[in-house]
């Protein structure tokens, strides 16, 4: 079974070369044949989907993950604009992002390549199958798909149609591969394939993302939650925060960019708080808050230090009434997730200190956490965001799916040009 | 003990925000600092050294071993001007790679901050120590240095010089935190912190590599070996192949970044290797052919495929004759290490083919290996080399303790900007 996983992955890793030697235009008539794919299966497609949804039914899953299971002329004719969105986007592979000749003569240059073989693993969301393809594909590499079993029928079915688009366009189907054996040991083996696979990113659940994060021996880039934080500074202009708060509580509270907790000076909370408990309360919005919140907003539940560490995904808000911008860093230091966090204050030096001070990946001086996000970011597409600082840090577009390496031209250059046969160098590094 | 372990490392981190903090100009003088202290401490360094090198003997280590250990004033000298020097370097943090506006107004910022607290996992050299210690702390970094028990010492006094000139610059000295227990389950936990530990560099043997890769739950960068490759094309300049063979064999066959292998296109074999064969014999060089080498210089001795997968590190190199740059290729995919690879050819076809076929870290046309070096190619200073496909690829500079957040500037720009009470959106990711 390992030696199956290991299999598949190989003819990844062979097809992988064939997709990164693609000029972009081939690229990109690739992602059009495979939209036009997918409109082309649509009736096996839903077929597929619907035994999926009745399968899901049987097992009495929740309505949100119908939801999030469910395909139909719309959402396909979605995931098939996405496609054509992405042959859109311009290919990082090959750019050139930097150039200098030495003083030896020697032209080094940096240039993108793609990163091989990204292994997505994921939950119930069919789009994923095609959008995860798209990005991979598009920035050269080769893809492993492993989705959630819920989706098994509508991924095969996804799958086989972009497939068929692959090698219509002479690149062999393996190169986007769908793990069928959805056994928990065989994600495992998939993840210890270090000489394979370049790259691991799971998307779903904190569950799952720590099930992959504990046992991949491949780098994996992930995040596991984001408690997004909103802070209400001294001075600041309190009608732009309450759009900001009721923009990052209510406008998608299930996002992983959506507020979990409000911070306000204390100099602005008696103001602040009565109509931002109002406003958020019109859409459904629970807030708990600490005692000096309450004592202006009596009617608050009160907040536990569980509730400073929670990612609602929900309409709950925690608030805090705090007495400076250091207690706020300091909060966030202490509760947050390296996510998005906001500020809105009139105050530029307030402002470069909150930026300076917090290593968060997305940092907002008066505009909302909803921006957290590779579209709205201008990275045209998103493939996942990373909390983990290295390599890519906050939303990850195309680019996070290609490496920079060194191409060096000369004309004959040695680095000691005429060793003398005598000299022999002690064992040493570079 | 794995609490202790823990503690340094939280102590390191914490430490590390100062440093984030500080202006280039104060980081430049920490490090000249630093430089000062060394030599101000040149006879306790010194002499710890002679008693780590005593203790070294009296375990009949090797000749080579001491010698990487061993400190004298010009040593000293050196590693004090390699903290200068990377005082002088550019500073990566605040940098804003990208800068874009977008449509609704908020200006987006891609801007580099340091990755946090770097673990150093490392050997015999004591100056990895210093150099390591420099170049993460002037990329606003914290460092963890858990060296080897043969330079235990050495290490300790270093770090305690270095450690008094942050002090001095206002620096909580656990900003470089020098490991005192060597024992190998506490260098385990160290590489398990997730929560405290950005990024380790394991620098030494490929046993030492292969350990800490294996056994990290944080990510690792590294490289395991160089098994660097020429290939000299059909209608080649033979003198120039010629000074390149040479350089890359012969001026440090220790390196990481010496050829190991030699591929002749036939139609140049007849008239190259007998040269080849007489100057790298000059140099002591053993030349292991295949049957066709052979057959051109009798007397090499027979080359196996473990041959061709050899980082020998030493006066030896593997040879073979192919028909085909494309069989040059599909060589060095199957026996390379994604290291170095060079190209000696008039050809721009055949350059271009080689550069875009091979996924090598580094591509040489028509220079030498020994060029795959941070200093070299112009990064000022090396880290580590990463042949993992990810964040760095090739020789690591400053910029590589480096990552890239989003910064982003509005006037109160929300994503939804007036959403209906009455929606709520479904459950659903960003």
């Amino acid at each position: 079974m390992s030696e199956d996983i290991r299999r598949l992955a190989l003819q990844c890793r062979d097809a992988a070369q064939a997709v990164a030697a693609l000029p972009t235009a081939a690229k990109d008539a690739m992602l059009h044949a495979m939209a036009d794919a997918l409109l082309a299966d649509a009736g096996a497609i839903l077929a597929a989907n619907a035994a999926d949804l009745e399968a899901a039914r049987g097992k009495g899953v929740s309505s949100a993950m119908l939801d999030r299971l469910r395909l139909d002329e719309s959402r396909l004719q979605g995931i098939a604009s996405a496609l054509r969105d992405v042959a859109a986007l311009p290919d990082p592979v090959g750019q050139v992002t930097r150039r200098d000749t030495r003083p030896n003569g020697i032209e080094v240059e940096r240039v993108r390549i793609p990163l091989g073989v990204v292994a997505m693993i994921y939950e119930a969301r069919p789009n994923v199958t095609a959008d995860a393809a798209a990005l991979c594909l598009k920035a050269g590499n080769g893809v492993i798909l492993r989705g959630g079993s819920e989706a098994i029928r509508s991924n095969t079915a996804i799958a086989a149609s972009l497939q068929r688009a692959l090698e219509a366009a002479g690149v062999p189907a393996a190169a986007l591969t769908l793990v069928q054996d959805l056994r928990r040991e065989t994600m495992l083996s998939l993840l210890q394939l270090t000489d394979i696979v370049d790259l691991a990113i799971p998307r779903g659940g904190e569950g799952l993302i720590r099930f992959v994060a504990e046992h991949a021996r491949v780098p994996v880039i992930k995040h596991y939650k984001g408690v997004c934080h909103l802070y209400v500074d001294a001075g600041a202009d309190l009608d732009l925060a309450l759009r900001l708060l009721v923009d990052g509580k209510v406008s998608r509270p299930s996002a992983c960019n959506a507020l979990e907790t409000l911070l306000v000076h204390a100099g602005e909370a008696q103001a602040f708080l009565p109509h931002a408990a109002e406003a958020l309360r019109a859409h459904g919005v629970e807030l708990r808050g600490d005692e000096r919140a309450r004592s202006i907003v009596p009617d608050l539940s009160p907040a536990t230090d569980e509730d400073y560490d929670a990612e609602y995904l929900d309409l709950v808000i925690a608030v805090r009434v705090l007495d400076s911008l250091d207690e706020a860093i300091a909060h966030i230091r202490r509760h947050g997730s390296d996510h998005t966090e906001v500020i809105s204050t009139r105050d530029p030096a307030h402002a470069a200190r909150f930026v300076q001070a917090l290593r968060s990946a997305v940092v907002m001086v008066n505009a909302s956490s909803r921006f957290s996000d590779g579209g709205e970011l201008g990275l045209g597409a998103e493939i996942g965001i990373s909390t983990t600082r290295l390599h890519a840090y906050g939303p990850m577009g195309l680019e996070a799916l290609t490496v920079e390496r060194f191409v060096v031209r000369g004309d004959g250059q040695a680095r000691h040009p005429a060793p003398d046969p005598a000299a022999r160098a002690p064992a040493a590094s570079a």
